[in-house]
């Protein structure tokens, strides 16, 4: 569920087009006006408000935004307004440009969506870029990291809940073979991966657990991972197994005391906040002594700091 | 272009329901009525039939074709009745039983479908089995015929005509480099063939082609393959690069003096009458002394032929 809010009564795009000008306007930015109407607007209603404001005043929202607002304040903000799954794309696409950095957008954006969801996201790539969202990852990776992203990104996963037990028990014993003999033949665990329902991946997961009293994630050789293979191995099994308890832990990781990670932090508050950010929320709690908006707040200020506060519903 | 034709009036679902159980009745079957009734009727209008017979009658009319004809004739009206996309996910399926041999059902469905066709064939996929048809392939398959066939028919190509020229000249270095070392290392190979649009693989073919004098298919090493790789990978080549020549190609081999081969037979026109036929006859034509119709009456007879013939609209 989402934690974002909309009023009951909310103001007509052109109503929130002109409060947003007046915001811009005058001497320097109102960002808490600007929080106070985006924040609160959905998906549709933001759209309608960019196509509004540009109608209105022949000049585009987001470059706008971009001149008034500045720093995590501004990236955050001007990946709002984007319309979500055009916003994966664009994501999909800059992760793909340093991806070794930055697999976990791609690997959220494979696993975390439906298999619906992420079609779309695929055909919005395809509008946005001209090419596919396969090729650019492809071209962009080699061996195991690229069998098992390209298999991640390209498979039209089933999304039904059957899960055959038989074949769980054959498979988990396939991946322990695999995870035994470190990443050096990993051809069949990544057909696994990257072809079976989630439900059945849950099923192999919880029979391998069973047997091998280890998640796979942690059986999985620790040490040097020059190509990243191994991190986006576990990213991936965990983003599966249970979307909330890894998104939970990248927020953890992003607002830990050793330095905030804010590309994390707004990644996931953004791309969550009207999605399954309650769940997010709740997996966050269970394993942490502060709640994920004290985290959050501890970690940033300023006008950044009221956005997140604002999609975070407090 | 479609070769099949409905006549410019039709009669009622109910109608045709009941002349087709007045064609099933009595002794023997007027398979000639089956025939004129249900080869003259699009995709919808024979949807609509099977449904009102079935209301009408309490029987299911696969069922009852199935009881009442025999043989190639039978096998080829079954899956002429069955909703296309839906028919496609059946043959895909019946393909991963034995995917040694029918690999090139998969590559076709794959290959010459729009993209927006192949993700309806895997929703239905879905739908029909409770699993994907990725890991169908997938676990039927090992090496580098898995990797090849589970690229196609997992990937989520661009379906513009914007071409990179300079990428199909550096791609078409690579696929050289792969096709002189044999099927060892193919990795890049099947990564392109298998993310890239069909625009631009046509342009890499044709840079190929420029730059040594023989296309892909033909350089690619002959004699012994016991995976079957170097057989799907020249499939998958062709069906990418001109798939009524491709069309016409199996037509050919499947009406030859040495042996007919009805199930591609049937598969072919079956799939293609409401579709591109017309193309794929004039490509059979221009490398055939005799019609495709001609070449199809010589080596069929009976029921079967006057059905395909039908849907071949002479």
């Amino acid at each position: 569920m989402a934690t974002c809010t909309v009023p009951q009564v909310v103001p007509s795009p052109a109503e929130d087009a002109a409060a947003l000008l007046k915001a811009f306007q005058g001497w320097g930015t109102d960002e808490q006006a600007v929080i106070a109407i985006l924040a609160h607007r959905d998906a549709a209603q933001r759209k309608r408000i960019t196509l509004k404001y540009e109608e209105m005043y022949n000049e585009s929202l987001m470059q706008r935004l971009k001149s008034e607002l500045s720093g995590d304040f501004e990236r955050a903000m001007c990946h709002w307004i984007l319309d979500p799954v055009e916003r994966q794309a664009v994501m999909a696409n800059a992760a793909t440009k340093c991806i070794l950095e930055e697999y976990p957008v791609v690997i959220e954006i494979a696993c975390a969506n439906s298999t619906a969801e992420l079609v779309a996201v695929k055909e919005a790539y395809h509008a946005l870029y001209k090419c596919s969202l396969e090729e650019d990852v492809a071209a962009a990776t080699t061996g195991n990291l690229r069998s098992l992203l390209l298999a991640l990104v390209s498979t039209y996963r089933y999304d039904g809940d059957d899960v055959n037990m038989g074949l769980a028990r054959s498979e988990a014993k396939i991946i322990h073979e695999a995870v035994r003999n470190g990443a050096a033949d990993h051809e069949e665990l990544i057909r696994i991966v990257g072809t079976r329902s989630k439900a059945q991946l849950n099923a192999t997961f919880g029979c391998f657990k069973d047997e091998h009293s280890s998640s796979i994630t942690k059986a999985l050789p620790r040490g040097t991972d020059p190509t990243g293979y191994l991190r986006a191995l576990r990213t991936a099994v965990r983003c599966i197994a249970d979307s909330n308890k890894y998104f939970a832990k990248v927020l953890r990781n992003a607002t830990c005391e050793s330095g905030t990670d804010e590309d994390s932090l707004t990644r996931v508050v953004v791309m969550h906040a009207e999605k399954d950010m309650k769940g997010i929320s709740s997996a966050f709690r269970r394993r942490s002594s502060v709640t994920l908006e004290q985290a959050i707040a501890k970690e940033t200020s300023g006008d950044y700091r009221s956005f997140l506060m604002a999609l975070l519903g407090s």
